[in-house]
């Protein structure tokens, strides 16, 4: 999926919403516990519901790999069932990886060959070899961490050589290795008030903006700083739709949730005359 | 394992090495791939050949990963393995994460609980909370990025505020979160002379030192300006030891090139009065 594909799904479905499957076992609906899969049943169930809704797909490698190999394997049930029911979506693997040029490659195969991800999220700290090796797969993106939604995102983001700051030149010097059709970065709604220096950098390129919701970040602010002529923006939402109910209407629910946002999206797009 | 016990093996073996189990199944020899795991075949090899000159095994997880659930299985057989059969080994999991406070602890949860590893590699960019986390092991350690042996590490590594590099405001800033017994730092090999002012900065720490041999870094160099009155090193070797050959005596050849660089490793601790 190529930067126009992906505009053209958020203006068709009103949305710029992705929806971060962080499907702890935990805090599944129990009823789900009998299934073979119950993680895997989870998520087609919540896709099911949200997916008129939302534009994107974003589990987090991190609550599927705490389960070993099964968990591998129900990351790998959720990828296919998305990628071969619903054709125009986004599917964002949060891996936040990243190594030295020849492992990096292994990393890209794993999300980008083996599995039918679109997109990976890449962590900079180890420069252009540990990114470029994402960016050789046609129609497929890296997705860049630039300034993160936590607190911790002050201990080194913000290290500052002569006025600018790391992530600013995270996001200046990883301009000449990708465009905007193959290259994402990852802004934290909880930093929102920096989207507007932030759009001076990169004026066109997508953000994934995690922290809306649960996090505490407002997704009025990202939508009235960082949206660009073509929208530029995927909002996440994981725990504020996902974890909405656990009842057995949980899908119901998530699918209202889904649908409450897609509404404030569709006003801003609206504001901005992209609708 | 802690700090004192890790020294303790190091003198027992007159060794500072870490065998990387980069296991590409590509580059394994042909007749193993018969076997119904040929990655673990190849794995449980190479270690059965090496371990008497060996302190660490490092797997670095994208070439497991890129495999999917079945290369999962993989690592999964040879941490076991190790661990059951090897108890003085200290077991690296070259995972380089990192994600906000909830999500780290899963990823905390997948190498240090659901899998038998002593340390993981940990990227640092995303800060404190990502980090912490994996901490909270008694025994465990993590190993964070500092200054990696690639190219790329000359983009963001060296940014530099006020006279302090990126690098090093990652090991000052870290030095609060964790102590000698629950903190290593990735320094490498092809950066051996910053070794001896990142000493100044991490006296006591032990560092895990990528790049020598196929990425070029000097043994004998990072012994001169990284090493301590405990040793305090980890030099890993992966390629020139695994896939030193690849007939059926691949194991054998592994053994004596673990064996000459053992060797090479003792007359410095000597030199340091460590032996």
């Amino acid at each position: 999926m190529n930067h126009a594909q992906l505009f053209e799904n958020i203006v068709r479905k009103k949305s710029f919403l992705c929806v971060g499957l962080d499907s702890e076992i935990d805090k599944i609906p129990s009823f789900l516990l009998k299934e073979k899969d119950p993680v895997f049943a989870f998520n087609r169930m919540i896709v099911d519901a949200t997916h008129k809704y939302t534009v994107a797909y974003k589990p987090n490698v991190a609550f599927y790999e705490c389960h070993g190999a099964s968990g591998w394997e129900a990351l790998e049930a959720t990828v296919d069932y998305i990628h071969k029911k619903y054709t125009d979506i986004l599917l964002i693997a949060d891996a936040k990886r990243g190594d030295i040029g020849n492992t990096s490659k292994m990393y890209a195969k794993a999300f980008l060959e083996k599995m039918p991800f679109d997109a990976v999220t890449v962590a900079p700290y180890m420069g252009e070899d540990s990114v470029t090796p994402f960016l050789s797969y046609e129609g497929k993106w890296v997705v860049l961490l630039a300034l993160t939604s936590n607190k911790g995102a002050d201990d080194f983001q913000y290290h500052d050589e002569d006025g600018i700051k790391l992530f600013e030149r995270v996001l200046t010097v990883s301009q000449k290795w990708g465009n905007i059709d193959n290259m994402m970065y990852v802004v934290g709604a909880t930093r929102a008030e920096k989207l507007k220096d932030i759009r001076k950098l990169v004026p066109d390129n997508f953000l994934l903006v995690p922290g809306v919701g649960a996090q505490g970040g407002s997704l009025q602010d990202v939508a009235k700083y960082g949206m660009n002529s073509k929208c530029g923006l995927l909002v996440n939402s994981s725990r504020g739709i996902i974890f909405a109910n656990n009842s057995e209407n949980f899908d119901k629910v998530a699918g209202e949730k889904a649908r409450e946002i897609q509404l404030e999206m569709a006003q801003y797009l609206k504001e901005h005359k992209i609708i």
